[in-house]
């Protein structure tokens, strides 16, 4: 009896879908494409326009674009056709698809006949624990991330107080803004891009994912919150610090030291088998130890109100999540430690490490100074 | 006999379902999320650290966060428990989700007795539509571009170039980094970020979507194309031009002329109601009648071979598809015109517009010269 050929079937829309892909090839692109992982070979189904670029980065995948298809001029233009026609051209009889793969297609596929299985779990559940190469990589990533922090906190250390509290540099006022173009400039001279980088003061920092605007205040928090992503290879890096300029409020002050004080405690728990939720709980206890109180409910949540860190890589978030669910630390999980506290009447304080997680404890990505005051 | 209450389930991870969330009420955020348009009220489920912005930015909308649904510990990680939690609670018995729904998700609702219809077509057809007020937000996009575009082409014009051909800011040699750098900083003065702009010098221009990098060449095509992302609200802006420091070669010359006719010919045949098709046939049989040949098939396609534009708004590509799919213009259509040659041993040659669709023809949403040569 012939066993019936199966793969494995991508469309890179659903940013996971993107990951799983360029961790499967190392081929990604702005437009939607298709991945086939068959059992001879893998495929991939890229526009006319990134042939080349495929067949550069894709070393082992064989490259199509959909006018080898050979459908007709009508039939050209739906990615179910394409689908259909791929699997028909591999002499595939069924593919498994991913449970972020969209619905809409899946649907159109089993009109076309199409058996489609979907995965039980993540398409490449190695990816959750990096290679030496991965490593390297994501390594890099936060190195940079520490070069725009170190250089934005250079800025703010140099900046001068005028009468009405605000920062100035030379004879500008200092904004937020001016944090994020420098910040900027920094990871594109290491190869990378970020999208959301967050330089938030006072008040504003409350709000854990507003990004800042406006002057910049002595005194108060100023959250830094760097996620760039590398330009070439798309692994992330993730890094953030709270500093303050001149004089911080007791209150602030001892927010800081609370944050930092659990962010060294989860630490100092980490190693491979210890469960993800002992992390966490550590977090809460060690807030909590220091007076700070979370409520999660109604419409102002306020204190320790996020997960203690998540995994990254290809993505900005990707497994385990250091929060509320089941499972363990493993060798070779790269995960942030970012304890936090937000109250909207003094601002938010939160540190966030990236790490690698080993047998017997943990290490740096690459370190950066905890500074407070500036 | 009660009618059966039915709402609309958004979760927010594909990029198509984030762009109809913030299209339906404003807000979006990086992390997971829910938005249900019920039959009496809108809801957003989102993380607690989300909530107080929520509440600033989706006006009109329940706000929730996980908390709030009173879901046991065990169960407070699971998106599927989350939904089905807050149908309940809006006494809701079945939902209609979007085509870009992730299928696992479906499966797992299914298994909760949710349910699920597929919605046949966009969540929102009128997004293809833009309103007075977002036709003033892309505009407002496009300016940013156009900006950066000028300032681009500035220091590509004050360059000098040495005895090698290569280009010279004062005693530094201008990169495709140093343009990409200057183009970031512009656009954040206009409150806009890019990623993915591409300042692509000779034969990396080859590629439509090589970001370009290292030393420019005077006599080269450089292809920079700037398609930013509002900070605030989340539109798009679509720009593209490709200049030559010194001369070009006659081969060269003759491609950026086929390109300019046939972006001009396309542009004379815009007007509601033309078929989209048209428009892509007039750039293909402008750029034959040039000379030029297209081939897409096969390990090296060449000569045009993307489509001749896109709608844009809340996602950079969105409904129409000006290429080879059915349909037709119409007034409303905010779209790009960009056609392009691409030849591996000359470079790339690409002219790109974005364009408001008019009963009587079109308006540019924010114009940018055309210059070629610097």
């Amino acid at each position: 009896m012939e066993k019936k050929l199966t793969g494995s079937l991508f469309v890179a829309e659903h940013p996971r879908e993107i990951a799983n892909i360029r961790y499967a090839t190392g081929f990604s692109a702005p437009d939607l494409f298709i991945f086939l992982q068959g059992p001879k070979r893998k495929v991939l189904l890229v526009p006319a326009l990134e042939v080349g670029r495929a067949q550069r980065e894709a070393t082992g995948c064989r490259v199509l674009s959909v006018a080898d298809l050979g459908l007709p001029r009508e039939r050209r233009s739906d990615v179910a056709e394409w689908i259909h026609a791929l699997l028909k051209r591999e002499k595939l009889k069924a593919v498994t698809v991913a449970g972020s793969f969209p619905i809409g297609l899946a649907e159109k596929l089993k009109q076309k006949k199409v058996p489609l299985a979907i995965a039980n779990g993540p398409a490449y559940p190695e990816r959750e624990l990096k290679s030496p190469a991965e490593v390297k990589k994501i390594a890099a990533v936060q190195k940079a991330a520490a070069k725009a922090m170190t250089a934005a906190m250079a800025v703010i250390k140099m900046a001068t107080v005028d009468k009405e509290g605000y920062l100035r540099s030379g004879d500008r006022c200092l904004e937020s803004a001016d944090l994020l173009l420098l910040i900027d400039k920094v990871l594109l001279e290491y190869g990378c891009s970020a999208k959301g980088t967050i330089a938030a003061c006072g008040r504003q920092s409350a709000d854990p994912h507003a990004r800042g605007e406006g002057p910049l205040q002595a005194g108060n928090p100023i959250v830094i919150d760097i996620f760039p992503q590398h330009l070439e290879h798309g692994y992330y890096g993730d890094l953030t610090r709270t500093v303050v300029k001149g004089k911080p409020s007791p209150a602030l002050r001892r927010m800081h030291k609370a944050v930092a004080s659990a962010q060294r405690a989860a630490l100092a728990k980490v190693r491979a088998n210890v469960p993800l939720r002992l992390i966490h709980q550590t977090v809460l206890d060690t807030l909590t130890a220091h007076g700070f109180k979370t409520n999660l409910t109604g419409d102002h949540p306020e204190g320790f109100v996020h997960g203690t860190g998540h995994g990254l890589g290809l993505e900005i978030h990707e497994a385990p999540s250091i929060g509320l669910r089941p499972g363990r630390l493993r060798a070779g999980h790269v995960v942030t430690i970012e304890p936090g506290l937000y109250y909207p009447d003094i601002g938010g304080v939160r540190i966030e490490d990236t790490i690698l997680v080993t047998k017997s404890g943990w290490q740096y990505l690459y370190p950066c100074p905890r500074s407070f005051m500036l």
